[in-house]
């Protein structure tokens, strides 16, 4: 098995992708690109034209909800989906909120500081952001009670969380005091090996 | 088991949720509402607030996606996504598609006709539409070729194609003799009872 990943470091979609292939112990080529400048496979192998892209021989996988499902298949032991199907449902509505709930919440902070001097921010863009991610954060704490990670065992719903809290704790958007269930969970998730291996080079 | 459908008959995601639970013998109450007035138990248990909701006791699952997963968990015998991991992320890939790109090249079709008087269409919008649907069947067919459904046997794919086809039928946008081995395929699903048991009763 030769796996390569076409990436982007700070992509939280890609980020994703590389914690879970420190989870479940799985090498791979990783090809990195900076924003605006895909890799020339990404623009063939993607409709979408969009990193991350998986390719395993002739496999071209360009969604990374996919990647993670078929990633789980190549474990041995390991898996990111929980076996009882609605606990697995469970998990899967939480990677999908965090697609496309938690990141459009935080695009506005991320657009408006990315690349910029303080005093070109835009200040109502980043205040209208910051009220979006603190609603995700209010029903995220409701999802996580009494758990140790979203689907009980760590699984594919804390892969896409971390690296969505995490984009959001570099655009200075943490996690709040109102929200100590949500802190500890962050907490555990950068104790584990897979943060400190998946951890972005930069944010451009 | 007792599963409930909160849908709208003209949706594309509903209509693909009926067409799994026509295909995998399963039965489901179901609960339509009209566009633009949600059932109360959608906006209660659905963070997008959005149709399809499947509520199977006390688990909500508001995602058309994994709703097709879950049900394919329920049935003895039959299943929407194949055991070989290689074919079912090609198979979660073309759902994906047919959500992310063909549903958006769609639209533009959709919100020039619906409810709307021929001399009150916006020509340019239903132009454009019509020419990212052609991009679409160009995809569509390369991903067919040689194979009688999109992913092999009938699967998860085929439902969420066939909704979009559907639709796209039903605003004035069929599939042209360029794409033969899209026909054919179209034909077989018209063929099948899951496509008579789960066409929409009215399109708005």
């Amino acid at each position: 098995m030769s796996l390569k990943l076409y990436e982007r470091t700070d992509c939280p979609f890609c980020w994703k992708v590389r914690i879970a292939l420190a989870e479940l112990n799985l090498g791979a080529e990783i090809y990195s690109s900076q924003l605006g400048e895909p890799h020339p496979e990404v623009l063939r192998l993607s409709p979408k034209k969009t990193v991350p892209v998986l390719l395993d021989g002739e496999l071209a996988i360009w969604e990374s909800g996919v990647i993670l499902e078929y990633l789980s298949t190549l474990s041995v032991g390991s898996t990111l989906f929980p076996d009882d199907p609605g606990t697995c449902a469970k998990v899967r509505l939480l990677h999908q909120y965090s697609d496309s709930i938690v990141g459009p919440a935080l695009r506005g902070l991320v657009f408006a500081r990315r690349s910029k001097q303080k005093a070109e921010w835009d200040l109502k863009l980043i205040s209208q952001s910051e009220a979006a991610w603190g609603n995700c954060l209010e029903w995220l704490q409701q999802s996580l009670t009494g758990q140790t990670y979203f689907g009980g065992e760590f699984s594919a719903a804390d892969c896409a969380l971390a690296a969505r809290f995490g984009v959001a704790e570099a655009y200075g958007a943490g996690v709040d005091d109102r929200f100590p269930a949500l802190l500890q969970w962050f907490d555990r998730i950068k104790q584990r090996r897979s943060w400190g291996e998946s951890y972005p080079s930069s944010f451009i």
